[in-house]
């Protein structure tokens, strides 16, 4: 039987590799890295070097494979992330069956926590035959955010709510909760929102080199964001990044 | 000037460690060890056992203070949290002062991660005076619910809540969200909710080598979890658990 190893790696500051982490690493018999492409964003170098720095297993072996890709065309945005995960479903699966046959155990490194945003478990269970699914935490953006600006997520005893851009854009300031964590957000949904009585925590890049955060009174800091935003990402072609809004009576 | 340095461990799996937080352990000159009374719930224990697993510098010494109690009979809840904050403050900056004066590296070994539902943040922030406060993030017990359980934790796009035991008894299903993480439940709260269309993802002493889970409809699972958990508790003395609530249509 197939055993597939989903590896959380954190952020990209490989301190924050785990000992699971590195050990799951060291039991693959093959890694799968993905490419998207040039772009940098498939962060493969990134897998790479922490395959480069971790594996002491000269029996693991490394595959990287071409991720296809979405079709942003497709109207209905299910089904074009349904179809994109069985596409990606069967590469993952001819890579495997190219290097390992029908035995062994496959390891994927992913992005922060397999838990959290994350597509790998969901596309785990469309392979065939299904494999046994070992998950390995890894330290989140969120909490590479907080570490940054040594800040408490919650309030005392207080809830807080995590959700996406398009949904702050879409719904406003949600119910119920005074602290709203936000991911997945393509451009800079704060500004959709009434900015008195919030502050923000953000931060770019989290765990890497270039790290950039930035905090304060919304009605301050929100222009600044949205300025360093744009130049970090006419610098590095690319940007990846989160915040934590709080409102505050 | 003194640096505090407060280090995710995860929560109990010594494979939880990150590199960073293993280093940090080592770059710090004093680590404070939390003893309340004889209580297992203080995980001294555990700490002791991290710090003579990975600790290799020689000069980093370990010191050992007795936690205050917070008092239970105080009516104002918060009033009661807060003093018990200033006195933890209090403790800590005795025991720093008594084994550092007033430079050098302190560090505490943080059960999970320092920013969520824990107090070391609001507390260092009330040290005198100020120290700089250097933050390593950790594996939370949402992580390693999830990963027990292989669970991906939001939905696809969806967004979810994190609240607690508390929250949930007062307030019932929380508006606008599919899925919800229920912590510092020092009982069943699920049980104040109609079952009917929930599903339930259940774990204790998560990361442990007791780790119990259990998952499904909470119309058939809620009652063993209720079962398993007084079990547990009466065996152990003590019980750390959490749970993953999701509303299927």
């Amino acid at each position: 039987m197939m055993t597939l190893s989903l590896i959380g790696i954190g952020c990209g500051d490989p301190g924050q590799l785990t000992r699971a982490a590195i050990g799951a690493i060291n039991a693959a018999d093959l890694v799968l890295i993905p490419r998207k492409g040039t772009a940098k964003t498939d962060l493969a170098d990134l897998r790479r070097a922490i395959c480069a720095d971790v594996l002491i297993n000269a029996t693991t072996r490394i595959a990287e494979f071409d991720l296809p890709v979405r079709d942003a065309a497709e109207p209905d945005y299910r089904k074009g992330v349904d179809d994109w995960h069985d596409a990606v479903a069967a590469a993952w699966s001819r890579t495997i069956e190219e290097h390992l046959g029908g035995d062994g155990k496959a390891a994927l490194l992913i992005w922060g926590d397999p838990s959290l945003y994350d597509s790998s478990l969901r596309i785990a269970r469309r392979l065939n035959p299904l494999p046994r699914i070992e998950v390995v935490p890894g330290i989140t953006s969120i909490q590479a955010l907080c570490a940054a600006h040594a800040l408490p997520l919650n309030d005392i005893g207080e809830p807080f709510l995590v959700t996406t851009g398009r949904r702050l854009r879409e719904g406003g300031w949600p119910q119920g909760v005074d602290t709203v964590v936000v991911m997945l957000d393509g451009g800079t949904a704060f500004q959709s929102l009434d900015p008195n009585g919030l502050h923000i925590w953000w931060g770019a890049y989290l765990g890497l080199a270039d790290q950039i955060i930035l905090s304060g009174a919304l009605t301050e800091v929100g222009p600044r964001i949205v300025a360093a935003r744009q130049d970090a990402r006419a610098r590095h072609g690319w940007i990846m990044d989160s915040y934590i809004l709080k409102r505050r009576p």
